[in-house]
């Protein structure tokens, strides 16, 4: 990318138009996810302007799926009945262009799950995003002593998987926070924040298809500065999360300029 | 209905009782409904006073359901191996005289969907509650082009569609707040509080199923007046949830008296 | 007990130095849950310090379940498809060592569900915990005409039940807060704090698997010192479940020592 391009001021003003697009086009964003996530991850699409819907049997794919602007998959509380309407969403997303993000949750935590994260990387998402453990796992493609969903690898050990995973699917592959430095290490302490990026990530590639990658990184610093705004107040992480969805729902372009920090990508 | 009891006070003083009694009774409200919804339908009947069972499973539906007062049936994330489990429950509501209550979520997200709450429909629920653009769907029982659970048919587009799906059905219609005013639009960037609504709504016919159109209004009142007092506190969306259910659990009186609004049904 | 051991300043030193190994070891609880308490469970385990998986799905158990330091089975919202995984995980933990726990929801509430729990019971769970009417349902393992998931014996009429399920079973068995006096009425008002409970000894059994009674009154001592230091800040059962989850992440000594009440056991 060309150097100018690359400077705060214009990642901040392109993350804040995208916002202002998602929130005056609603976009339609089809989650099939985890049962723990579900709540969270739709009031933050809500809280950030987008329209979610949590449809999963593959009886409804054929007709709702082509009528989503985007698809977010997730497998986080995998069972073999959920896996087929995963892969029947994603073709027809893929055949109808729309984007599509996967979300490799707890990849290496058995056989059965890495292979059916496989299968999905293999059916080429638009955004691949996970912790660095889920990414190395994936990268890898064998069994490894994943430690449930929580990340024990320090993220920046996963910048070489998540490269080498990027080239072999052609994915866009964000490690939690990668090239963008907004967060807080309580948001860990919250279950399913790391999904709800991931929604997110769905919601904004869903109003800029065209250019996934900005979008991406976009949606990581939103959420990132929500979260720093949510900790202004907070005192603990029942009250982190509630402020967090407050602050993506309230949030304007005035503090979204002076926080955003994203570096070249 | 005559005049003198559609006063203000007189429904306010109705709706205040029908509150008190389900507090001091605390009925047994069986809910089978969707993944995303269960945590805030659970919260808002103990709230309120009532006893929630979320139980889904054929197997306990002929030993479970004659126990409870009433049954809320809610089609958010339906997938084929549930419908049973719903059928035969309605079914035995009727039989035991127990008022039921259906909340045809997205109801034309699919033709599988649209089918599933056709036949529910067939099965006489005591109300049926949704968004304009449910009602409508199911009214029509055509295929629309529903944008999720998310209403965008203004609501008073659907009250025709209401008044034909009540004859055809026999069941009462609550397209979101017929007839009663309170509620503020932030509710709607909160994820399930239709489906709380619905849920309160089987609470208070479960106190009075011989008033089925009168406990209606009055659910939807007193959610609509928790909601204002928790918008007094709130900051957004997620903060007026949690001041929502306080504000539900603490209603008194007073303040319910001063705030209802409902006009001749 | 001798009666040294049993004083107020020894169970409190106890308790905390079972929180601080925990918040040290993160250990990995697996939880196989209902879709009700999947988010308030994860939550109350990351505020605590552990490391929660909801994995259910009977091909990952092998991979997965030997590789976690406790175990958490809770039948809530049971159907016949997940008993099986539920079971096997049980087998996996007995075979490996590991400690786990049941939480026997509902358990009178229907045939299906009282036979699957006596099943659980029958593989020798280390700790099971429940309310009152669970506990009675259970000990006389006979259909009763249980109300749902809240209690409607009071506990101490269960005390009886406890001791005859714990002769039969060899578990530990704990009646929501048997020898343990700290917590709140307005916590009923909140939904699977029974279920957040159970996993917080699933989370201190972990760690402290040779004295599993120890560990269990301890957890419920530290929920309800979290429960009573979230009431004095609370406006509802909905703010009250905000400062609790704050509170057990922030919880210290100072405020241990002097909140805890643990009679001799």
């Amino acid at each position: 990318m060309e150097s100018e391009t690359n400077s705060t001021e214009d990642w901040a003003s392109r993350a804040w138009n995208l916002l202002s697009k998602l929130r005056d086009q609603s976009p339609l964003v089809q989650c099939i996810t985890n049962f723990v996530s579900m709540d969270l991850m739709a009031n933050t699409l809500l809280s950030a302007g987008a329209s979610p819907a949590m449809i999963h049997s593959i009886e409804e794919i054929p007709d709702f799926t082509p009528h989503a602007r985007s698809l977010c998959i997730n497998v986080g509380t995998l069972s073999p009945d959920w896996l087929p309407a995963m892969k029947a969403a994603a073709e027809l997303a893929s055949q109808f262009g729309k984007p599509w993000v996967l979300d490799p949750v707890a990849a290496g935590a058995s056989g059965f799950r890495l292979n059916a994260c496989l299968e999905l990387v293999c059916m080429k998402p638009t955004v691949i995003r996970g912790n660095g453990s889920e990414i190395i796992a994936l990268s890898k493609a064998s069994l490894g002593d994943s430690k449930g969903v929580d990340s024990f690898h320090e993220s920046m050990d996963a910048v070489e998987a998540a490269k080498s995973l990027a080239k072999a699917s052609g994915a866009i592959v964000a490690v939690s926070v990668v090239g963008a430095y907004n967060g807080l290490p309580m948001m860990q302490k919250i279950t399913a924040t790391g999904c709800a990026v991931t929604a997110l990530i769905a919601a904004f590639v869903a109003v800029d298809p065209l250019h996934a990658l900005e979008a991406t990184a976009s949606a990581l610093s939103i959420l990132g500065i929500a979260g720093e705004l949510g900790m202004d107040m907070a005192k603990g992480p029942a009250s982190l999360r509630m402020h967090l969805i407050d602050s993506l729902y309230g949030l304007d372009q005035a503090v979204r300029l002076s926080r955003t920090k994203i570096t070249s990508l």
